[in-house]
């Protein structure tokens, strides 16, 4: 009955593999490489218990942390956000900061404030798929960015949107330990993706889920401030608008992010957030205001800690156990290697295998592309199994693979 | 530089006068009956302190609560509200039920599902401003009910939705002491609703914020549980979508409220919650599904005694003050008394003056119409102030409207 009723955009909602994978990490004795999300003992749980207790004894914090709230978000909350960008170099005030639940939030929010049927999104191949389920409701055609290895001329990506219907909306990146892939964008593919996006007039969109999990060489300057700094520190006159979350370094269960962007912007998001669903909780926020002021550096140094062992593990399991002609990225932080099979194999059909005859899952690599390609690819977390069971994990399917 | 950037949508967003006036709240010496939110003082504070301290004090429960989950919403929440809702007449099982962020998510996802530009929505007029946000960022054209004074010719909707390039998608009602108005729908309105949408073919989206605020006179079926009568019990035959939350009778903080549909529509809202932000705080549906079990007989009874006495003391003092040519309706639960001055009041007018001579703010009723119309109309919200505030705002209001 309600099927003829659907808007046409229903037709590009499909549901994710990946998060259909994440119910095969409940079967007793799967190692999954699968997940990609952060490991529970890194959670802050003592501190988010004393913070919770503290605010819910106290009638006036608490009258106001179970209350709706502003849409804007929290403002102590945004003013920590903002202190932050300015250590990344992004001298951001409150004003330029929107709390979302999470940056998933963020990008959908985007995906609605720009796309018209039509129109184009610039992504690379792979990209994280979570952004393509986020914008394909707006209806856009995508084009490839190829930011490391070459992009197209400017006027290349708007002629093909123009024979599309509409216009390039923006450029979309994740630029640091990227998922799937775990690479991070060089300084100057970053200054080349600014100088695209300034010539096609569009805006940059920067996700960062990862960027604070760095383990391993230098920390490459963000986007926004690049080009915050073309703009002699005025945030207001980038056009970089900046994703951010806690997902990753503190917990992903109060679903609490941030977008920090020119003010004409956030007022926009924040009319979006209005209409989407008023506000966060206010009481989550609350509560990671003062995880964020209390333990911030301490989680960030112990889960670059925490995930480098396990990365080093993967690595050196994946030198001993893989057959000639299988490649994989050598990430310096996040939760992701990328893995290149030959040819001639089939990452969802190894998947298949790996399950019953090695009990081991991973991601194939084809659902994070938009064209059909990558399917002799595989995304390996790392991040919740132990290193013993990363070791054994992939002995088990070097050996399969070795047979194909 | 954004600006030439954004999606035709972006002209349909608006600032919500309402939120803009919650700001006012903070001025003092106001008597606010602009807000319409919940008293805090019924907020059950110690209860939500001790859920999160045992949830965050057992590490299984805490690594859980704190991490990523399935979009559908947790378990043992959706059971609570499957139950809830067989309570109300609707035989739900939790696979009829997902967990959103608070009703204002649920009413957004609608849009996104059914909305393509240029259909048509079926609203009542006045109806509540919150979800002609949500709608009107998918630009439909919107057409109205009158539930109690007669609906035009099913043929007469369809038509003119047609004419305008579309079908109709679905009519959208708060069938209990309705955001703005305080009025119900009878049992015959219900019916003559469902006998529409059956004439055209779609879904009724029953917004039932407020139903658990009764506090006088007898309950009305469920839109929904009528329909399901209609099917042999069927509610996967049935084309209603309720829409509930938690936010007024337990906490609109943790914002978390629900859908009860048919497992295919249930199934589409899932995979749009999964590309919006992946699903709802988990440690606060934990916290929610403790609070409804241990306390949501005792709130509701709670919460409708603290509201009839603020409901009777504003009827009181619109009796005693208001002079002739002023109505007003008589809620039976919820938080609003809807006004009606002499047509050649208008409301908007009225406010500006009236924070400044008599120190009172509302909501004028003009904002909760689609059509400029409803300018000599007032939305009062009896639920913050207190008696005394109410029996003194209301005299200072009724002055200054006497004087006009």
């Amino acid at each position: 009955m309600f099927e003829p009723r659907y808007a046409r955009r229903a037709e590009a909602m499909r549901a994710s593999e990946i998060r259909e994978l994440l119910k095969l990490l409940e079967k007793p004795g799967i190692i999954s490489f699968a997940g990609g999300i952060p490991d529970p003992a890194l959670f802050p749980r003592d501190a988010a218990a004393a913070a919770y207790a503290q605010i819910l004894a106290d009638p006036v914090a608490s009258s106001q942390g179970l209350q709706y709230s502003v849409s804007e978000g929290y403002p102590p909350l945004r003013a920590w956000i903002a202190r932050h960008m300015s250590r990344l170099g992004v001298p951001a005030r409150a004003d330029n900061i929107l709390v979302t639940s999470g940056s998933q939030q963020a990008l959908e929010f985007l995906g609605k404030l720009f796309i018209t049927a039509g129109d184009t999104a610039l992504v690379t191949a792979p990209t994280y798929l979570g952004a393509l389920q986020a914008f394909s409701a707006y209806e856009p055609r995508y084009d490839t960015l190829r930011p490391e290895s070459g992009n197209r001329t400017p006027a290349s990506y708007a002629e093909a949107a123009a024979l599309n219907g509409g216009s390039v909306k923006f450029a979309y990146v994740v630029p640091d330990f990227a998922n799937p892939t775990g690479e991070t964008l060089t300084a100057d593919a970053r200054h080349g993706l600014i100088a695209l996006a300034e010539e096609l007039d569009c805006p940059i969109i920067e996700d960062t889920a990862y960027v604070d999990l760095r383990f391993a060489g230098e920390s490459v300057p963000a986007i926004q401030a690049l080009d915050v700094e073309r703009h002699g520190g005025d945030l207001n006159a980038s056009r970089v608008i900046y994703c951010g979350t806690f997902s990753k370094t503190l917990t992903p269960g109060l679903r609490i992010g941030w977008v920090c962007a020119a003010e004409s912007v956030v007022r926009r998001l924040t009319l979006i957030k209005q209409a989407s669903d008023l506000n966060c909780s206010l009481i989550n926020q609350m509560v990671m205001e003062r995880l964020a002021v209390e333990t911030y550096d301490a989680q960030v140094a112990k889960a670059g800690a925490h995930y480098r062992a396990r990365r080093d593990a993967m690595l050196a399991a994946l030198k001993a156990n893989m057959p000639a002609g299988v490649t994989w990225t050598t990430p310096e932080g996040g939760l992701f290697i990328w893995v290149t099979l030959p040819r001639h194999m089939d990452g969802a059909e190894i998947l298949q295998r790996a399950i019953v005859e090695a009990e081991v899952a991973f991601v194939p690599g084809g659902a994070f592309f938009t064209d059909g390609s990558g399917k002799n690819t595989m995304r390996l977390s790392y991040s919740l199994p132990s290193e013993a069971q990363i070791t054994q994990g992939i002995a088990r399917l070097g050996k399969l693979i070795a047979s194909l």
